[in-house]
Protein backbone atom coordinates (compact mmCIF):
# COMPACT_ATOMS: atom_id res chain seq x y z
CA UNK A 1 0.00 0.00 0.00
CA UNK A 2 1.24 3.63 -0.70
CA UNK A 3 1.65 6.26 1.64
CA UNK A 4 -1.69 7.76 1.01
CA UNK A 5 -3.51 4.50 1.10
CA UNK A 6 -2.14 3.74 4.18
CA UNK A 7 -3.17 7.44 5.83
CA UNK A 8 -6.70 7.19 4.21
CA UNK A 9 -6.78 3.50 6.03
CA UNK A 10 -5.70 5.22 10.02
CA UNK A 11 -7.95 7.93 9.33
CA UNK A 12 -11.27 5.52 8.52
CA UNK A 13 -10.13 3.28 11.50
CA UNK A 14 -9.89 6.68 14.00
CA UNK A 15 -13.43 7.68 12.47
CA UNK A 16 -14.87 4.25 13.27
CA UNK A 17 -13.63 3.54 16.59
CA UNK A 18 -14.41 6.93 17.51
CA UNK A 19 -17.74 6.24 16.61
CA UNK A 20 -18.33 2.93 18.42
CA UNK A 21 -17.27 5.09 21.74
CA UNK A 22 -13.54 3.64 22.02
CA UNK A 23 -12.29 6.77 22.93
CA UNK A 24 -10.85 9.96 21.06
CA UNK A 25 -10.66 10.13 17.26
CA UNK A 26 -7.12 8.70 16.42
CA UNK A 27 -6.25 5.81 14.41
CA UNK A 28 -2.53 4.32 13.65
CA UNK A 29 -1.08 1.31 11.84
CA UNK A 30 2.53 0.26 11.64
CA UNK A 31 3.64 -1.29 8.38
CA UNK A 32 6.86 -2.13 6.42
CA UNK A 33 7.28 -1.60 3.38
CA UNK A 34 3.96 -0.69 2.47
CA UNK A 35 2.41 -3.91 4.33
CA UNK A 36 0.57 -4.01 7.17
CA UNK A 37 1.50 -5.57 10.25
CA UNK A 38 -0.85 -3.85 13.11
CA UNK A 39 -3.38 -1.39 13.95
CA UNK A 40 -4.41 0.56 17.11
CA UNK A 41 -6.83 2.96 18.27
CA UNK A 42 -7.25 5.06 21.08
CA UNK A 43 -8.71 3.63 23.77
CA UNK A 44 -8.20 5.57 26.85
CA UNK A 45 -11.76 5.95 27.93
CA UNK A 46 -13.08 2.47 27.45
CA UNK A 47 -10.10 0.92 28.32
CA UNK A 48 -9.47 3.14 31.60
CA UNK A 49 -5.75 3.44 30.22
CA UNK A 50 -4.45 7.38 29.49
CA UNK A 51 -1.73 5.54 28.05
CA UNK A 52 -3.68 3.78 25.51
CA UNK A 53 -3.09 6.42 22.96
CA UNK A 54 -3.61 4.97 19.09
CA UNK A 55 -0.01 5.30 18.79
CA UNK A 56 0.88 3.51 21.80
CA UNK A 57 -1.70 0.46 21.35
CA UNK A 58 0.10 0.14 17.80
CA UNK A 59 3.46 -0.05 19.04
CA UNK A 60 2.29 -2.80 21.74
CA UNK A 61 0.20 -5.10 18.88
CA UNK A 62 3.04 -4.72 16.49
CA UNK A 63 5.34 -5.58 19.33
CA UNK A 64 3.28 -8.77 20.29
CA UNK A 65 2.29 -9.52 17.23
CA UNK A 66 6.38 -9.39 15.83
CA UNK A 67 7.53 -11.09 19.56
CA UNK A 68 10.03 -8.35 19.52
CA UNK A 69 11.06 -4.64 21.42
CA UNK A 70 12.60 -3.61 18.17
CA UNK A 71 10.60 -2.39 15.21
CA UNK A 72 13.79 -0.78 13.32
CA UNK A 73 13.03 -0.39 9.98
CA UNK A 74 9.22 0.39 10.63
CA UNK A 75 6.47 3.01 9.76
CA UNK A 76 4.20 4.47 11.52
CA UNK A 77 0.89 5.91 9.58
CA UNK A 78 -1.38 7.71 12.30
CA UNK A 79 -3.85 10.66 11.31
CA UNK A 80 -2.67 13.09 13.67
CA UNK A 81 0.99 14.50 14.95
CA UNK A 82 2.15 12.00 17.89
CA UNK A 83 1.76 13.81 21.29
CA UNK A 84 5.05 13.89 23.07
CA UNK A 85 4.08 10.72 24.82
CA UNK A 86 3.59 8.79 21.75
CA UNK A 87 6.57 10.34 19.59
CA UNK A 88 9.04 10.01 22.42
CA UNK A 89 7.63 6.03 22.23
CA UNK A 90 8.39 5.51 18.54
CA UNK A 91 12.08 6.62 19.54
CA UNK A 92 12.03 3.55 21.81
CA UNK A 93 10.52 1.64 19.82
CA UNK A 94 12.85 2.76 16.84
CA UNK A 95 10.78 3.19 14.30
CA UNK A 96 11.86 4.60 11.17
CA UNK A 97 9.47 7.06 9.73
CA UNK A 98 6.70 8.62 10.79
CA UNK A 99 3.79 9.85 8.43
CA UNK A 100 0.77 12.08 9.90
CA UNK A 101 -2.28 13.36 8.70
CA UNK A 102 -3.64 16.44 10.92
CA UNK A 103 -0.82 18.31 13.31
CA UNK A 104 -0.82 18.94 17.37
CA UNK A 105 -2.56 22.56 16.63
CA UNK A 106 -5.45 20.25 15.14
CA UNK A 107 -5.99 18.64 18.18
CA UNK A 108 -5.61 21.24 20.59
CA UNK A 109 -8.20 23.15 18.10
CA UNK A 110 -10.60 19.82 19.01
CA UNK A 111 -10.02 20.29 23.04
CA UNK A 112 -6.98 17.90 22.75
CA UNK A 113 -3.62 18.46 25.48
CA UNK A 114 -1.15 17.74 22.82
CA UNK A 115 0.53 21.49 22.63
CA UNK A 116 0.23 22.11 26.15
CA UNK A 117 2.00 19.08 26.81
CA UNK A 118 4.74 19.84 23.90
CA UNK A 119 5.16 23.22 25.55
CA UNK A 120 5.53 22.07 29.39
CA UNK A 121 7.77 19.40 28.40
CA UNK A 122 10.06 22.29 27.29
CA UNK A 123 10.00 24.12 30.07
CA UNK A 124 12.70 23.61 32.85
CA UNK A 125 11.48 21.48 35.87
CA UNK A 126 10.75 23.71 37.88
CA UNK A 127 8.63 25.97 35.15
CA UNK A 128 6.09 23.32 34.66
CA UNK A 129 2.58 22.87 35.83
CA UNK A 130 3.34 19.98 37.26
CA UNK A 131 4.93 19.88 40.00
CA UNK A 132 8.72 17.90 40.29
CA UNK A 133 10.88 16.95 43.08
CA UNK A 134 13.89 14.95 43.27
CA UNK A 135 15.07 13.15 46.30
CA UNK A 136 17.51 10.62 47.22
CA UNK A 137 19.64 11.37 44.13
CA UNK A 138 22.70 9.52 45.68
CA UNK A 139 21.05 6.44 46.71
CA UNK A 140 19.09 6.42 43.39
CA UNK A 141 21.93 6.87 41.57
CA UNK A 142 23.68 3.95 43.02
CA UNK A 143 21.51 2.00 42.28
CA UNK A 144 21.49 2.62 38.80
CA UNK A 145 24.92 2.11 38.57
CA UNK A 146 24.61 -1.82 39.58
CA UNK A 147 23.06 -1.59 35.66
CA UNK A 148 26.56 -1.59 34.42
CA UNK A 149 27.84 -4.59 36.17
CA UNK A 150 24.96 -6.59 35.36
CA UNK A 151 25.74 -9.52 33.33
CA UNK A 152 23.49 -11.24 31.09
CA UNK A 153 21.50 -7.90 30.71
CA UNK A 154 19.28 -7.20 27.94
CA UNK A 155 19.90 -3.94 26.07
CA UNK A 156 17.49 -1.85 24.47
CA UNK B 1 4.35 6.86 54.11
CA UNK B 2 6.83 9.35 53.85
CA UNK B 3 8.56 11.12 50.42
CA UNK B 4 11.38 9.32 51.16
CA UNK B 5 9.97 5.64 52.84
CA UNK B 6 8.06 5.79 49.28
CA UNK B 7 11.25 6.67 47.40
CA UNK B 8 13.58 3.88 48.87
CA UNK B 9 10.73 1.17 48.36
CA UNK B 10 10.70 3.03 44.48
CA UNK B 11 14.68 2.30 44.58
CA UNK B 12 14.28 -1.06 45.95
CA UNK B 13 11.36 -2.65 43.72
CA UNK B 14 13.77 -1.01 40.70
CA UNK B 15 17.14 -3.16 41.83
CA UNK B 16 14.65 -6.57 42.63
CA UNK B 17 13.20 -6.63 39.66
CA UNK B 18 16.35 -5.93 37.37
CA UNK B 19 18.18 -8.47 39.36
CA UNK B 20 15.51 -10.72 38.70
CA UNK B 21 15.88 -10.50 34.75
CA UNK B 22 12.68 -8.15 34.08
CA UNK B 23 14.62 -5.15 32.76
CA UNK B 24 15.92 -1.85 33.23
CA UNK B 25 16.24 -0.97 36.67
CA UNK B 26 13.36 1.07 37.37
CA UNK B 27 10.67 1.10 39.55
CA UNK B 28 7.84 3.37 40.36
CA UNK B 29 5.45 3.78 42.83
CA UNK B 30 1.31 5.64 42.41
CA UNK B 31 0.59 7.17 46.09
CA UNK B 32 -2.17 9.39 47.73
CA UNK B 33 -1.81 10.58 50.47
CA UNK B 34 1.56 8.43 51.28
CA UNK B 35 -0.89 5.53 50.39
CA UNK B 36 0.45 3.28 47.52
CA UNK B 37 -2.30 2.36 45.03
CA UNK B 38 -0.34 0.35 42.58
CA UNK B 39 3.29 -0.58 41.63
CA UNK B 40 5.14 -0.77 38.25
CA UNK B 41 8.66 -1.91 36.86
CA UNK B 42 10.45 -1.81 33.61
CA UNK B 43 9.14 -4.96 31.70
CA UNK B 44 10.37 -3.75 28.23
CA UNK B 45 12.51 -6.80 27.09
CA UNK B 46 10.45 -9.20 29.46
CA UNK B 47 7.19 -8.30 27.57
CA UNK B 48 8.46 -7.11 24.77
CA UNK B 49 7.27 -3.51 24.92
CA UNK B 50 9.06 -0.64 24.64
CA UNK B 51 6.38 1.36 26.27
CA UNK B 52 6.57 -0.63 29.59
CA UNK B 53 8.75 1.84 31.08
CA UNK B 54 8.35 1.79 35.43
CA UNK B 55 6.30 5.28 35.43
CA UNK B 56 3.72 3.49 32.22
CA UNK B 57 3.23 -0.12 34.03
CA UNK B 58 2.23 1.90 37.22
CA UNK B 59 -0.25 4.35 36.02
CA UNK B 60 -1.77 1.09 33.85
CA UNK B 61 -2.21 -0.77 36.66
CA UNK B 62 -3.27 2.54 39.30
CA UNK B 63 -5.70 3.37 36.53
CA UNK B 64 -6.90 -0.60 36.29
CA UNK B 65 -7.24 -0.72 40.29
CA UNK B 66 -9.29 2.11 40.44
CA UNK B 67 -11.28 1.90 37.60
CA UNK B 68 -10.21 5.85 36.12
CA UNK B 69 -8.58 7.17 33.26
CA UNK B 70 -7.82 10.20 35.80
CA UNK B 71 -5.36 10.42 38.29
CA UNK B 72 -5.81 13.71 39.74
CA UNK B 73 -4.46 14.02 43.34
CA UNK B 74 -1.86 11.16 42.69
CA UNK B 75 1.47 11.17 42.93
CA UNK B 76 4.38 8.74 41.60
CA UNK B 77 7.61 8.32 42.98
CA UNK B 78 10.01 6.78 40.45
CA UNK B 79 14.06 6.03 41.22
CA UNK B 80 14.83 8.13 37.86
CA UNK B 81 13.64 11.18 36.12
CA UNK B 82 10.47 9.82 33.78
CA UNK B 83 11.76 10.33 30.14
CA UNK B 84 9.91 12.05 28.09
CA UNK B 85 7.34 9.40 27.57
CA UNK B 86 6.53 9.06 30.84
CA UNK B 87 6.59 12.29 31.81
CA UNK B 88 3.97 13.17 29.23
CA UNK B 89 2.29 10.16 30.14
CA UNK B 90 1.77 11.77 34.01
CA UNK B 91 0.14 15.11 32.01
CA UNK B 92 -2.22 12.81 30.55
CA UNK B 93 -3.28 10.82 33.80
CA UNK B 94 -3.21 14.43 35.42
CA UNK B 95 -0.90 13.27 37.98
CA UNK B 96 -0.15 16.03 41.22
CA UNK B 97 3.44 15.70 41.86
CA UNK B 98 6.34 13.69 40.38
CA UNK B 99 8.93 13.02 43.19
CA UNK B 100 12.09 11.16 41.54
CA UNK B 101 15.55 10.40 42.63
CA UNK B 102 18.30 9.98 39.83
CA UNK B 103 17.61 11.99 36.80
CA UNK B 104 18.10 11.95 33.10
CA UNK B 105 21.92 12.44 32.79
CA UNK B 106 22.08 9.79 35.25
CA UNK B 107 19.83 7.62 32.97
CA UNK B 108 22.23 8.60 30.03
CA UNK B 109 25.62 7.54 32.08
CA UNK B 110 24.59 3.81 32.06
CA UNK B 111 23.15 3.72 28.56
CA UNK B 112 19.70 4.70 28.15
CA UNK B 113 18.10 7.20 25.82
CA UNK B 114 16.47 9.64 27.61
CA UNK B 115 18.28 12.52 27.12
CA UNK B 116 18.59 12.19 23.31
CA UNK B 117 14.79 12.06 23.43
CA UNK B 118 14.63 15.32 25.06
CA UNK B 119 16.54 16.95 22.52
CA UNK B 120 15.15 15.17 19.59
CA UNK B 121 11.54 16.88 20.58
CA UNK B 122 12.88 20.20 21.34
CA UNK B 123 13.85 19.99 17.93
CA UNK B 124 12.25 21.24 14.86
CA UNK B 125 10.27 18.22 12.97
CA UNK B 126 12.59 18.34 9.93
CA UNK B 127 15.55 18.15 11.84
CA UNK B 128 15.03 15.16 14.28
CA UNK B 129 16.58 11.90 13.50
CA UNK B 130 13.32 10.09 13.34
CA UNK B 131 11.87 11.31 10.19
CA UNK B 132 8.35 12.71 9.61
CA UNK B 133 6.28 13.44 6.98
CA UNK B 134 3.09 15.28 6.76
CA UNK B 135 0.48 13.68 4.11
CA UNK B 136 -3.67 14.40 3.56
CA UNK B 137 -3.34 17.33 6.50
CA UNK B 138 -7.10 18.37 5.24
CA UNK B 139 -8.35 14.84 5.12
CA UNK B 140 -7.26 14.09 8.76
CA UNK B 141 -8.42 17.73 10.37
CA UNK B 142 -11.75 16.78 8.45
CA UNK B 143 -11.88 13.60 10.37
CA UNK B 144 -10.36 15.27 13.76
CA UNK B 145 -13.20 17.41 13.69
CA UNK B 146 -16.19 14.86 13.49
CA UNK B 147 -15.20 14.99 17.44
CA UNK B 148 -16.52 18.21 18.10
CA UNK B 149 -20.13 16.80 16.39
CA UNK B 150 -20.29 14.06 18.76
CA UNK B 151 -22.54 13.38 20.95
CA UNK B 152 -22.15 11.42 24.29
CA UNK B 153 -18.36 11.53 23.91
CA UNK B 154 -15.98 11.25 27.13
CA UNK B 155 -13.60 14.10 27.37
CA UNK B 156 -9.94 13.42 28.58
Amino acid sequence: MTDQELMRAAIHLAREKMLAGAGGPFGAIIALDGVVVAQGWNRVTSSNDPTAHAEIVCIRNACAALQTFDLTGYELFVNCEPCPMCLAAAYWARLKRIVYGADHNDAAAIGFADAFIYSELALDKDSRSLQMQQVMPQEARDGLRLWLDLEQKILY
